[in-house]
């Protein structure tokens, strides 16, 4: 086996800095955690962060934007399997966005506490992407009101219902609670079909 | 009109500290703000605020424990006149927890972020406050399930569903917004009575 490439050894650096980082912006804060404290985690100097990454801010631009990628990447393959009914599309949404929020939790949980910690213009990037995300949540309520599935009385406040009862997921799952990721992500796509007027037969 | 009273002095100065501490835990979050800057905030000395509050700790708590007194307060009276009917009494309880989410915004969020970094018995108390608050909107769904008119297949998530719709009002709520206060805690006393199975009529 030969070593590793320079690159492949500069990116699995810059992996271990965003592990570190995402462990102690979620412990203590994205603002309370310092270039040293992130260095010192890796067992490398504060040197050593710079030359991966240009700034403290440049980190969580770094990781907030890998985790609403895969958000993202998890919400159009979720609708791609979903066919064309209304209410399969809205079952796919919400449950890839529970899912989500039961496998990165911690990466959710940073993601938006420390969203308007981001400096421009990482941060308009950001906060369009998940602009972007409520979007597909609305449309998919105007598409099933369009259809005569749908009985919405506001559909941005039902949509912001939806999603916020999904991001408080990784507030309060635990991997060895009472119910499994999958079980959860049923129960909530049930919840949202009830609340836009479809209740599941 | 005579002077204040020293009491009423110290009270006073008080709720300036915790006033100027709401906002600074706000704006940068509990563990980077100094009792420094607090003092500062308030023009006083760092020593002027260990004469109200022995540590910045205390601050915290005491910002918690009140803002958790006025939504225990707002709750117990909205369910006083809510009358026998539980789906008169799930709504109570939504409407007064969604209004209280408009008002308290900067407090909520405080409260919802910042729990964890109380020390005990600070940390204990509040979080048993906050389980108390849970558990009325549990036996809310299950007094309605108890007397046929609620349909809910896990009540401990239908709670949390219910609950974290409207704790995150206190993120995107703007008192100029196309809504009222008293309109979103109508929509969402009717998204909720719809997640349960008695759509409003």
């Amino acid at each position: 086996m030969s070593d590793p490439t320079p690159e492949a050894a500069q990116n699995h650096t810059s992996q271990r800095f965003e592990e570190a980082a995402l462990e102690l912006f979620f412990q203590r804060g994205y603002r309370s955690t310092t270039v040293r404290e992130l260095a010192l985690a890796c067992g490398l100097t504060p040197g050593a962060l710079y030359n991966h990454f240009p700034s403290k801010d440049q980190l969580l631009y770094s990781i907030l934007r890998d985790v609403h990628e895969q958000l993202e990447a998890m919400m159009t393959e979720a609708l791609a399997d979903a066919g064309d009914d209304p209410r399969d599309r809205l079952r796919a949404l919400v449950r890839a966005h529970a899912i989500f929020h039961t496998r990165f939790r911690k990466e959710a949980r940073v993601a938006n506490d420390e969203v308007l910690a981001l400096e421009e213009p990482g941060r308009t990037e950001i906060v369009d992407v998940r602009r972007r995300g409520r979007g597909r949540f609305e449309d998919a309520l105007r598409d099933g009101i369009a259809a005569g599935v749908f009985e919405v009385a506001d559909v941005k406040i039902a949509a912001m219902a939806i999603l916020n009862m999904g991001i408080r997921i990784a507030a309060w799952f635990r991997p060895d609670g009472p119910r499994s990721s999958e079980q959860v992500a049923d129960l909530h796509a049930d919840l949202a079909l009830r609340m836009v007027g479809a209740p599941p037969a």
